[in-house]
């Protein structure tokens, strides 16, 4: 009688060819078609039509879009929460995001896309990001060049397009906001499958160098307080093809070179190294870190540079989120935080929204015992997952990656008016604050 | 003077300007457009023009186009080494993989590619994918349903285009080659964004359903040993939204009902799970080798189904490659091998080839003991490295990987005749020879 | 000046010998002799005198003698706290664990031992041991033989000394306390080198046979609720001198001589599996709940066992503490928990008492899901650090785990009162309650 | 008649009875006692009595006890084997591993072991050493401070007993062995268990100082060519109660300390610091290399000390062996490897002699390519399994980690003299060698 049944399944009776016919025909069959309505030109009114400007409600709010904890102008340990924050979208998860992955093709496919890569699509794209800020109450965000727009056929060609969708980001941004920082997209392009400022080839290296260059000049322009370098491919897949010692050497060149030009054009934003340990290489130079700071004393960049946390590549490199983030601030290089997290138990990076209040709490402990994180702030680098495919997740994500932060610095603050946790660790070490200590400590 | 160099690089001295225009300008600039001459049609002439059929020249031999331990029809143990390792190419890695990742778009474009999906391009790809084979000397190939043919925008167009491909891989297949196995690629589409067999949309299962059907098919009319089936997306990102126990059942019940079909049909290759931890998914229902023997018990299906151990899978379930098919074989479940390698320090499936004699010779002596693996084989389920765009490096890294498993049965050749190993175990055990052992083991 | 000082410091001046002086001389300098007050006799007074009943106080106490969560007798969801909870002391971390690792000795000197193993400092241990189970106000207690009572130089000396301390431990016991489960240590001693039911030697096999048969007769004379095999050893250091398969039939056939011996002398308690992936072996056969499922499926065992997980197991298996949880439950097999917790960047045992209110909760979501867990309970395998060496941390490690467990149970009460997240489960599948679905799921 | 069987098993019928009595009665039933036979004073005669020197006897020898690839005298790359390898036998594992692990005591007793700890047996164990060293061939040997002589109740009776062991050493040394390093034992005693160098308390920092300063005055004294840190305890266990920037500064202070003595004293071999993740800690100060470069850099002590390498810290750090020596060896400090492999499975510190002869050939690339090691060596850091009982397996285990050293170093001429590789690095970036290139380089 099972296997009757069985069989009628996979001799698809009629009963089951009506499922199939009603089985989510998600577009499209052929992945590498466009898919949704696709009319070019401009966008017609809002971009998130049914999405209210979030507002603070408190924790006793059913509302999913509103902040339970996070209340942007509310004081707390002296400062506004939203200063404490300084909360930033990242442009790539949340406008870039498709939900592909090694083994899946996109399951994204929000109304203002018309699956082209074009300049147009571009501005429409920008439009949708500042809507997206001004209804979450978000100053800030962080993009890569090749985020905002398509990448030419030629260098002065990728400017250009650049060059076109930054003059509408700096109209739309207004007075108010502005990236938390800018980068450079150094790892998509097939050219800088060897690395960018670690490639084995010259003309990649000098390519690398231009487009970092543009994107410096981008990110002033644009008011950016910061400008990051994630390598992500600097670093080797074998070391058996790899002379690391000179590779390490072009890198360190190629940061110098970028001081130089920060300074030349007056840009006096923070320049910031991410560490992150593999991913897409076996190994990435910039490991953690300690590692990152190793490289920035040996080549002279102490003083330039300042670290970018991930605690998703915190884990990944054995690490606490914590325990970066501490090493950064007791070297005096905490300088922003990528806030995402992984998963315990799998071996690459997730990418998403902290919502572990425990772990929110140790952020929060190392950023005010920083006394804060000015210039840098908290960019959201976390996507929504494959399957989350609503337009309105996004706020969603957000909002609890928000509320998440917001609890922690309100735990802190607890701990800080408790006073017991400094208490114990101060008596801890009282011994080194007697005459023999202080003998050691000179 | 460093700084003026620099200067000099970032603002992209006429020097450099050429460096930059020497840079590999890989097509394309824009990842979506196709790549290479988009010539339709038939593709005249060889595909690999400068590769001679591969033969044995031994270990001293310099040619890296020669086998130098393969010796396919030498006998060893009793066997000719092709008929202990039955070799097969992996169609998907060979002649779909296109060198992309989560960080970069693709980097090989192998000059037969016209950057289409179309059945014309599945077909010249077909008829490259068997010149590989003869070339290589290599009797057998494994397919998804997908690989080799278009998906198209419903069902029936799907498996129409599907016959096309298959007829003509028929045709070229001729008396000595054919599938090792096939298998039905369930995790690509977005509708399989949930699972295939434990997806939460029945209209989704239904859907699997009927695209395995035609795959079994596909694979019994192309004369295929064996029937994979790899639970990609089998497993969930989080259990708060999850029915774990529910989806299991119906991973069973697609099973039991792919055995009916296989029997209604008269298919008599053998049906093999392949498990894996993880990646896409957080956790995958076929998690190693016990874990799928104790679902295959659990639902009565121990007798229909064996295991298709993957190498770079086991690693990953935290086993040895040799623990995993150990397993399998103590089982009487040892039914393929994927033949690949991870890395050691690496979270993610890399599917290397498996280059690492003491590695391949464990693998070897599972096999040995095994008194052979047919009517499975090795499939080389491995790719070339994104920074491996050479056509040639397709018969380099086969060789490698099969010289490595020859290395490795001769080395097991040895270990047999020299008898220690054995006779170390023997000993280790013979108390439980004596009466008492024998009452216990009774 | 810097290294006048430091020289001064290696010199060692009066100050500094001072200070050495008055350096924790903790003892004992040599760590094989005996430390304290090696008083053989009858302990006069209370082992823990400063510390009275705990009492539950609520969340506002700041007594950190008090719980703050746990209410024993206050009803949730239908039931009295400590009748969903169960918990339960592990004698060996909480009177035999002395701090030691693999890298340093014994810190840990609690003021009733006398550095001897002699069966009066066994009993006397025994009386501290129900002092502390009364104040901490915990019905039940774990042990295993070798922890209560010293090993002798023949298994009848042996076997007379745990006689000896049982009968003190029923007379203690009264009506209300009795074991959560009892179990035999057959990983200590070095005969069991090679595993004890998975031993290459006959002798041993049937020496730790006796063992179990004798564990199983005190568990059932102190009226234990189960009884626990933990495989410390059985599994394999390499797979080159094992005979796997021989060694798995041989752990097998010793289960099913317990489950025979259990019938035979009425002990109706629990069997349980505890699995492990490996520590101190390379390789555990009760890798993780599925592959001891697989096990007992293979060898008809599954009706006479339940499974006893542990979160910090589960971690080192690769899967979530909840995972391992819900496939012990969808498997009717959840029998009992033994509570902790590890660090997720550590690769070994830590066996931490869980103070993580997100895994605690999702920990109680499976217990509730299971309709409590009874006759099993959570059993804190879980020791003080190191450097925890005060009486008083043995209370407050204990209270911080029941008060984090009881808030996981607070938790669930609130997500099952608001039912939003089972609708979210049951809508996500609902396709599946269709006349389709219901075909598929006969 | 299974379960007949099954209860005459246990209920340990005559012929069982039999069998336990013939079971391995390892000593001690009681693990605290002594063991053998304790007969203190002067040993006769040799310690491995059956075993010869040990020669080169070539590849195709079948003995055990003859070394097949390394020839000590045999010129390979310009040098004699020998001073290419530096071999060196670790006192602690060889002569004071016990055969104990977290669950297990001691399994190996060997014969002239009388069960203490007194300055009689440490003589004894002493001459034990030089006998083995003889007997192998090798020139070098490691120690720690307490491994050679027992702690005393007061630093002044520890350096006594350390001043009476060491003299013997001395003239047991000869002429031609002296240690390849010596160092502290600064984590077994319970004063350490907060760190040493970083402990929270200044007596015991003090005590600490005073340790090393007789640690690198006995070294001095034997001649040894090195002295190692190894900072087992100098990190934490939570960040929550630890105050890393003050412990890390006193730890600099702390090496500065060093540093100066040695000066003073005119001791002039290597410092060498020896990174290691984890374990015993949650987190070590000296994580990797990279992470000591940092360290050294920030204090200043970049002249004054060199990296010793170990491959099992260098996995469990998630580095390949390989890419901690050339972290090393491009930032000029590969002083010394602590010659041992992990099981690329297993998340703790295994310290197995390496057998693998790809990795031994990527350790000696390394090596090759820095001329050399000297001052430093490879010190075996590798110790028998729990499971190995035999004297004659010290001798096997040494041979083997030697041979395949020694295969690494032949196979490292092969390539060298090939050239194959080099060129291809060479190739790889001769586009810098360029015009532009050298600007870039400059």
């Amino acid at each position: 009688m099972i296997a009757r049944n069985i069989l009628l399944l996979l001799l698809c009776s009629n009963v089951f060819l009506a499922a199939i016919a009603t089985a989510p025909q998600t577009c499209p069959a052929d992945a590498s078609s466009g898919c949704g309505d696709n009319s070019s030109g401009e966008w017609e009114g809002e971009f998130f039509p049914g999405i209210p400007k979030i507002k603070y409600e408190g924790p006793s709010s059913k509302n999913p879009l509103s902040y339970k904890w996070y209340n942007a102008d509310e004081e707390i340990l002296g400062k506004k929460m939203k200063d404490w924050m300084r909360f930033s979208v990242a442009f790539w998860h949340t406008f870039r995001g498709t939900g592909s992955d090694p083994f899946g093709v996109q399951t994204k496919f929000w109304p203002w896309e018309d699956g082209t890569n074009s300049v147009a699509m571009a501005k429409r794209r920008m439009r949708a990001n500042f809507e997206f800020l001004n209804k979450l109450g978000v100053d800030y965000w962080c993009f890569h060049d090749r985020d905002i727009a398509p990448d030419g056929k030629t260098l002065e060609e990728s400017n250009a397009n650049l060059d076109q969708v930054v003059a509408l980001a700096k109209e739309l941004q207004g007075k108010k906001i502005r990236p938390l920082w800018g980068t450079a997209q150094l790892f998509v392009h097939p050219r800088y499958m060897h690395g960018a400022a670690t490639s084995s080839e010259v003309g990649v290296y000098a390519y690398a160098a231009a487009q970092v260059k543009k994107a410096i000049e981008v990110t002033h322009f644009l008011g950016g307080e910061n400008y990051v370098f994630w390598g992500g491919r600097e670093g080797y897949q074998t070391l058996l093809n790899t002379d690391m010692g000179r590779e390490i050497d072009h890198l360190a060149r190629f940061l110098q070179a970028a001081v130089a030009y920060k300074k030349k054009i007056g840009f006096n934003g923070t320049l910031l190294i991410e560490p992150k340990p593999q991913e897409p290489t076996k190994h990435q130079y910039d490991w953690d870190a300690a590692t990152s700071i190793a490289f920035l004393q040996k080549y002279g960049l102490l003083e330039e540079f300042k670290l970018n946390i991930e605690c998703n590549h915190a884990t990944l490199s054995g690490h606490s989120c914590h325990h970066e983030l501490e090493t950064a601030r007791i070297n005096g290089l905490l300088g922003n935080i990528d806030a995402n997290t992984g998963d315990p138990q799998i071996g690459w990076d997730t990418d998403q929204f902290l919502t572990d209040i425990g772990e929110a709490t140790m952020v929060m402990l190392s950023v005010v015992r920083n006394g804060g994180i000015a210039p840098g702030g908290f960019n959201f680098d976390a996507k929504l997952r494959r399957e989350s495919t609503d337009v309105e997740d996004l706020f969603i994500a957000h909002i609890s990656g928000m509320d998440t932060m917001a609890r922690g610095l309100r735990n802190v603050a607890k701990l800080i008016e408790d006073g017991s946790l400094a208490e114990l660790v101060r008596k801890r070490y009282q011994s080194f604050d007697t005459e023999i200590g202080a003998q050691i400590e000179v």
